[in-house]
């Protein structure tokens, strides 16, 4: 499957686009700047020849994906997303954006209008078939080789598109999808990655979480 | 030591309560109405002899409790604490206390004041040492005996009365406490809870959180 990363040129963007290009998709990292794309993607082809990643810009990799994941910061959704509204309605789009600021307290949680960042992007994509998701996933271990050992909540309004996710969250070694119900239910996914900072700041880890009790 | 729970008489309250007793500590089960209170222990008496709970008026559970434990519903804060300042002042009063609505769509959480309900725990006992705790553990786990295999998250601005409930989170079978940060991070460790309910209903589960990578 061809897979579009919006705003991927960062670390989340590139530690997802490198796993799945490792689970054997072709991932296009997209960017306002198609060098800066490219820059990203030459960057993993060196980790790994073998893998499937190109550069291009962020209009280009919403055509071509037949999945997109939005990996912009929260700040610049406003501004990336609503001209690639027409090209990504009926894809699934996902949101992996966490509306967080840094301050003298560490991490806190920004209030959203809509309530999370994945309502946001889809009140910014009213055609899209949004999925919230890898919000909680450590960049830093997606950019490394070993098991991520963490699960990934998915939360969307479109079942079938919730599930097909979960799917593709499993092709990345050591992750459990786990149905975490409504795309408002992402406010609360988006919440335990801010958590997760402070707990990194505290343990010097790279935190992930697990649900329990659901076998 | 002596364990006082306000508004103990809910699940959450009596099974921190059982299993706190079962620990070896005496647990007070604090009510508005102290006979609903010795009802709720009789209870948890007659599922083990052994254990000492007895159950009290709130403010005689809050005065004899060297540490204390708040575990009334949210929208009780306001009416059940203020009363409880004074005896409180200087100790540990943990808050278990989830700020969630029931609505069609499932759970939701309440916006709060102070941005979390630990935090209007502290304005409403601005001498205590407000923890927050606990929130995610299943209560009906807790009244169950079996091993609860999940964490505590716990949060403070007081480090050393935050390590006396990580360390007192521990005496449950299965649960370790980890190190939230400060109190207004329990805002994030107060969202889990309304995602597990969900998880819940979806699953048929009683789902508990681990956090990955810190071990």
């Amino acid at each position: 499957m061809k897979i579009g990363f919006i705003g991927g040129t960062g670390d989340e963007g590139m530690g997802l686009a490198y796993r799945f290009a490792k689970a054997g998709h072709t991932c296009i990292i997209g960017s306002r700047a198609a060098e800066k794309a490219e820059a990203a993607a030459e960057t993993l082809r060196a980790k790994d020849g073998a893998i499937r990643i190109e550069g291009a810009a962020n209009a280009a990799a919403a055509r071509d994906g037949e999945i997109v994941i939005v990996t912009t910061p929260y700040a610049a959704l406003a501004d990336t997303l609503p001209a690639l509204a027409d090209v990504l309605a009926g894809k699934i789009a996902v949101s992996t954006v966490v509306p967080m600021a840094f301050g003298d307290g560490g991490a806190s949680l920004l209030a959203v209008p809509e309530g999370s960042a994945s309502q946001r992007q889809q009140a910014l994509l009213p055609g899209a078939r949004v999925v919230g998701a890898f919000q909680n996933l450590s960049a830093k271990k997606l950019l490394g080789e070993r098991a991520v050992e963490a699960d990934v909540i998915v939360c969307a309004d479109d079942g079938e598109a919730k599930r097909e996710v979960m799917e593709l969250a499993e092709q990345i070694e050591g992750v459990r999808g786990v149905d975490g119900g409504a795309l408002a239910n992402a406010q609360m996914v988006e919440a335990i990655t801010v958590l997760l900072v402070s707990i990194n700041r505290n343990y010097k880890a790279r935190a992930g979480v697990r649900i329990t009790g659901i076998a």
